[in-house]
């Protein structure tokens, strides 16, 4: 009786599961808690009269297609659209080029059933997106951890393993990753491509908070500067509505060598047939109504004030006690305390204390830093940053007394 | 350098594709030809006064929430809506028994990722879905077509199979399969669930047609039989609102044994993280306000009707040259020529006569049968039935002119 053996998917899921994070939701409803720890965009910031505006523009006339079985590469309408918005961040691609995905995390497992198989290796930032890493443990790849600094993915460690490892992809958020904030440097972008290109290994982009860029000069994305390379057939490039537009949509895109991109196709029949009709119709509305880039002016704006409030605020309650780096961008900042601070005591007592926040360990593939933490920023206010820093800054005191100055 | 080996993924998907049904969705575009290959629900049927109103109350008052992340179980009120319309079908589930998924599709990828290790076996009626199949070898199971006839899957050869072969998951379409469009008998769905109790084997039950019975009397659901039994624990029922209402909004549903239900929604999370938000409380007001029920009457009076101007167009343009069963349901009338016709090559005529149909030989997982064919009765009327068949009989004609009389 082989149905009652646990299965290998229940072996591979109980590794990735972190009891930690699935926890904090139930205490981000408690009323008065401040949560730190969402990685939600803010849904006073969403532009709903816009939405309805084109839901409205898109089920006016009663046109049944909205509702009906529709094509798995994805609507005409938003396919074309989406290429309009890519050559806006320097990326050439055609409606051909692009899937359309059910958000973006479908294209991280599309990417995952298509380029791996059990036992590949895949490489990862340390540290890295949780569900990125949930989705290559549930293709039963080997992930190995990349160091990384300030500038992003060490590439010269990179560069030395590929020449002694096999490597089948290489999984990067370059601008304002979750958890890290931090954006990969133009330098290390090229030599990505570069390596990519001799080693023939698949560069995985993840691209969902490019347009979120809140100080600094945007950087080419390792898709545009491989499109003149050998290197363009090796880049996948993800990306998703739901940072800048709507997350309950599910609607993102992958854009891919050909090759790849039909057998991604494939596979999406076999997985969900294609993406809701009415979502994409929607949002090729909304941008066919050149309505994203007034929005986006408001988001960033809002993100900024937002950011500079909890750093603010941090640095007022915490000072020296915790250290953090500006990110250019996007919902997070990651933190740390002092090395003998272990972030998950701290959180104790911070529920007490009426904050929340997600303890770093969560993002790594291996060998967790303990001290680390993750800050969001997207759905707080000033007043909340200062008393959510405050809050912060005694529930440190309470479980490491001697980590900060009273 | 392991990247351009053809990974497993392509190997597995060579063997599925089905290059007679992809090219005939180019046939189905040309003018003024009728298509009888289509598996879809009928447009002209939707109840667009119906949606409409039901988007009309979620999106009544901007709440942001029908635009934001929401929990990858499902909408809670959606998940209310299903339990009740549950209890119409004769199942008692509540809300926490059900995983709201991107159509039935995803369903069946849940349910073999969940349950299937690669190699594992699963036994499916021949004919059987096609896009199961395909969800099945990408999850790199091995296939095991059983015999039916006009009662359904054989159980006694599932029953001598199980005594002396491990065998994870039985998957059965018990009404108005696709493509046979029969039913399984009462007897056989009770010693179905007997089997899967006595033998540890999962019984994947997908019902996406159940609602849309033209005839004859509706017969218990697996699920209903097993649920006083240690069956319960064995069976993993799917079903969808694609064809009871809209495919375009990709919204279907499981309902699975507790520890079944937590790793497929552990799964689901790495997969696509939840369903579209619009799209399920859209679907949970419009069935809220009841519009359900009459427009079943509607669909399936419409329905009744183009499956007999079919059956009897059929009947004086081909005669004894096909065969056929009346189904009690859904979409599809399953066919069958003289043993020494093979259906790709009528279709090739039937395309020049300005027809098209699906050869049934995509839809056997091994030793197709040529002579079969799948015939949609959902987007036709009573003109284009008899066209249809008219210029069926020619093709055949054409083809075989043995095979039908003059």
């Amino acid at each position: 009786m082989t149905a009652n053996r646990p299965t290998a998917f229940a072996e591979r899921m109980r590794r990735v599961q972190s009891s930690a994070v699935r926890d904090l939701l139930k205490y981000s409803k408690i009323p008065g808690i401040i949560s730190l720890a969402g990685g939600i965009p803010a849904p006073d910031l969403f532009d709903i009269p816009g939405l309805l505006a084109a839901l409205a523009a898109v089920t006016e006339g009663g046109d049944p297609e909205a509702f009906q079985y529709g094509m798995t590469e994805g609507e005409a309408s938003l396919r074309a659209q989406i290429a309009a918005l890519l050559k806006h961040r320097g990326i050439s691609a055609t409606p051909a080029d692009i899937l359309v995905t059910s958000g973006s995390q479908q294209g991280l497992d599309l990417a995952a059933r298509v380029l791996l198989n059990p036992g590949d290796t895949i490489l990862v930032e340390r540290p890295s997106y949780l569900a990125a890493l949930q989705t290559f443990e549930l293709a039963e790849a080997s992930i190995v951890s990349v160091p990384s600094d300030e500038e992003g993915i060490d590439v010269a460690w990179i560069e030395a393993y590929l020449s002694s490892c096999e490597v089948k992809a290489i999984y990067v958020v370059p601008n304002f990753g979750n958890p890290s904030g931090r954006t990969l440097s133009l330098e290390r972008r090229k030599r990505l491509a570069e390596l990519a290109a001799r080693f023939g290994t698949y560069l995985i982009e993840d691209d969902p908070y490019g347009e979120l860029r809140l100080s600094g000069a945007p950087v080419a994305s390792i898709r545009e500067i491989a499109e003149r390379s050998p290197a363009r057939d090796r880049v996948i490039y993800l990306s998703s509505f739901s940072k800048i537009l709507s997350p309950g949509l599910r609607a993102g895109w992958m854009v891919m060598p050909e090759a790849v991109l039909q057998q991604a196709a494939l596979a999406k029949q076999a997985i969900d047939l294609h993406t809701c009709s009415l979502s994409q119709r929607l949002i090729a509305s909304y941008l066919a109504d050149g309505r994203l880039w007034p929005r986006l002016a408001v988001l960033t704006a809002a993100y900024r004030e937002r950011r500079d409030a909890l750093m603010q605020a941090l640095q007022r309650h915490l000072g020296d006690a915790i250290c953090f780096n500006e990110p250019e961008g996007g919902m997070f900042l990651w933190a740390r305390f002092a090395p003998q601070v272990d972030a998950a005591r701290v959180l104790r007592a911070a529920i007490e204390a009426g904050v929340i926040f997600v303890p770093g360990a969560a993002f790594f593939a291996d060998h967790p830093e303990h001290n680390t933490l993750r800050l969001s920023y997207s759905t707080i206010d000033t007043e909340s940053a200062e008393t959510g820093a405050m809050r912060l800054a005694s529930a440190l005191r309470t479980a490491y007394p001697e980590a900060i100055a009273r």
